[in-house]
């Protein structure tokens, strides 16, 4: 995919440097908007607002949607009034809130000139949502229908009604004070007998959601269940918007990335890696690095105040490394381990005793396959005295066992008290795991060398 | 969600100690078929059968879908004959595949005399796919339509077939080869004017993949445009069925945790965190941790070697755990971040250059900040020779520089040469990185200090 679109960039520059406008044309027209978004992206700005006066209004919409806000940005002050009012026009509220969002004042200022007064009423009301909520990605363009409605008169308010909507496959039945009374999909009209009422037809029993929820137990939800889309009412159970399916892939996807960079220590960023800046990437990388750095001195410290133990078994600091990382590795496992669970909903706090029970048990497992490889490698291998052997190992075993212990506790412990448990990563954990490891080597040492 | 879930669990266990069946069905057949089937896992398999009976035969089969494989093999070895036809008739054949794969063999046998033959044709071929193909996770039913119909014809066409279909939103146009023309959705068709046909309105270049694709690019691919369902076709353009949205958020999801797993050096597994039994997660981790073991012994070598240099300078090794962590967090963020880009299509290997670049500087900011922040406060809180506050900081900055550059080559590198990146994570980096650091570390330390 990336390389065909590499390809025909090339070929678009070429068109583009013979002015073949009509041929190029021929050929983005075929295309998706996302791929013409992406397309664009290779191409110099001037060209690009060239080729986007020649789309069709829907094609040039949707592409615009697809589009990077620094583009977005670019095209919006390069259009002149009637254009910029043309795209806007075409826009869902959603897609033209999230493009708010990313634009300066001076370019928001100039944008809502051209929205109508009912949109920039439900623009408003989404950008008050917190960041994280359902009702900042709900979409207000939804089919609501009366349960009074029979089917031909609901197919009609269909017809009549859904251009402009996002989807128009799951309709909600609302009374007259729009709360949410029920939900009647398409394919149960059409298959169903004509002379009933949406009344007869519609699911009573509706899943839904708050504007307040959490955007991503939406997206868990609606994955769930398979549906196409979740209603979201407001507190006084009106139904004010709806969150659909794509929103919630985005929001996962998102959601999977985020905690990815938080188990390595990142701050998350919205932007893709290519896209971000140097001095920005320094900024998500920098913090922890610097934490965990100071940190980590702690444990030199373990190490200092071992000297004469260090300076009578020389050999002994020859496996201080293996002890660290062995201990990180296996902290690490058992950490992202429950850190994916708890965000898949596969593990809550209750079952903080059964996953503690589990982890004791492989931990034991672990940590006595790798003493015993270990052991027999020292002696063959390294051809070290037994007892410093026997302390390696015997050290191996605690590391694992205090590892998966620290590394499946804390992160159920964070989500408890309402911290993020993707931050409870390896990182951490290792830096924890590190100090407690070399204290017990060393305390092994001392008990059994001298 | 899964609270209430515990509070109605409880509930039905006393109902059913109690015996009563009606009021527990009342609340049963309320609820969704996800819920129902986590509900049937708190409970003992003999109320499960007999609660099953009760249910309505699409609500108990979708429930069944949603069963995990324990609880769907201990059902259907409770059903009698009729009951299994019943379920089996019920079942959607790309959730029949999902079934079978998961049952011993006598179980198969026992449900494969039930399905009807055209549905075991379907099923054995898509039962020939390759596990992560998108022939796996396809569904063989779906509406299609011919060219020449009109819109009546067309919506005629989708009510005689759309009961047993898992989508009727997109319908696909084929040809009498049943090679794809192109697809309308019922949207278009529902809003269009009624004098037209199939072939006016359907849109001709239709995105598709094949029957042998990977299923994690079909999910990426369905994703990107926001479609419903993507069709699949064979090596002779034959249109064989679609992917729909809700089995691609699965493969997003599924992969995601997978990659997790991959980069805190797990293997991966089916079967979520609390179903996996010790033994088994004990085999998803030793393996890793062996290998990394032994491959961190190395850096104890290279610890023994500077053996005489320690002894000299025993606080040098007070700073051993300090750079090996950084090194490892730092490389972990790098690593991190571009198996990320590359999964999600983000970064591919023509990018390689332009990541390098970015990592270099990057790296050097970095390793500058922690340098800096590490001179100080060596001096200040460690109060050691300026000398040896030099070599570590000197160190720290070819460390950091190190660990990112081999953690943003390896990902890339490995996707290159069909490995998967996700392996090229934290740990192994962590183990390469603290071998390197400590090398770099007293090679520095024997040029400044002696």
């Amino acid at each position: 995919m990336q390389d065909d679109l590499n390809q025909i960039a090339e070929e678009a520059k070429e068109l583009l440097s013979e002015k073949k406008y009509a041929k190029l044309y021929g050929i983005i027209k075929e295309m998706m908007p996302a791929d013409i978004a992406l397309l664009f992206e290779e191409l110099p700005i001037e060209d690009v607002t060239l080729l986007f006066r020649l789309l069709p209004k829907t094609l040039a919409a949707d592409t615009f949607v697809e589009m990077d806000s620094e583009q977005q940005k670019k095209l919006i002050t390069a259009f002149s009034d009637s254009e910029l009012k043309a795209v806007i026009d075409e826009l869902y509220v959603d897609d033209t809130v999230d493009i708010i969002e990313e634009m300066p004042a001076n370019v928001v200022r100039r944008m809502i000139q051209y929205v109508s007064p009912e949109m920039r009423k439900s623009i408003n009301e989404i950008l008050q949502y917190p960041a994280d909520s359902a009702g900042s990605i709900m979409t207000v363009e939804f089919v609501d229908l009366s349960r009074e409605m029979t089917i031909d008169q609901a197919f009609d308010h269909i017809r009549e009604n859904g251009y402009d909507k996002e989807t128009i496959y799951t309709c909600y039945v609302i009374d007259r004070n729009r709360k949410l009374q029920g939900v009647v999909s398409v394919q149960q009209l059409l298959l169903c007998s004509r002379n009933m009422t949406v009344g007869d037809l519609m699911e009573e029993n509706v899943v839904f959601c708050r504007t307040t929820d959490d955007k991503e137990d939406v997206a868990q939800t609606l994955n769930k269940y398979g549906f196409l889309a979740l209603p979201v009412v407001d507190n006084e159970d009106r139904l004010v918007g709806i969150v659909t399916f794509d929103d919630a892939i985005d929001v996962l996807t998102e959601e999977a990335t985020e905690d990815m960079e938080k188990m390595a220590a990142i701050l998350p960023s919205e932007k893709t890696y290519l896209k971000t800046g140097v001095f920005a990437t320094w900024k998500q990388r920098i913090p922890w690095l610097l934490l965990l750095m100071i940190s980590a001195t702690f444990t030199g410290k373990i190490i200092t105040s071992a000297e004469d133990a260090l300076s009578r078994y020389v050999v002994l600091t020859a496996f201080i490394p293996m002890l660290m990382d062995t201990g990180g590795n296996a902290g690490g496992q058992s950490s992202v381990t429950i850190i994916r669970g708890l965000s898949l909903g596969e593990i809550s706090f209750s079952d903080w005793l059964s996953v503690l029970w589990k982890e004791i048990r492989v931990s034991l497992l672990c940590g006595l396959t790798l003493a015993a490889a270990n052991f027999v490698k020292i002696l063959v291998v390294d051809q070290v005295a037994v007892q410093v052997a026997a302390v390696v190992c015997i050290t191996l075993v605690a590391v694992v066992f205090i590892a998966k212990i620290v590394g499946c506790l804390l992160p159920i412990l964070a989500k408890r008290i309402g911290f993020d448990p993707a931050v409870m990563a390896s990182p951490f954990i290792t830096t924890i795991v590190d100090a407690l490891a070399l204290a017990v080597y060393f305390r092994v040492a001392t008990l059994l060398l001298s």
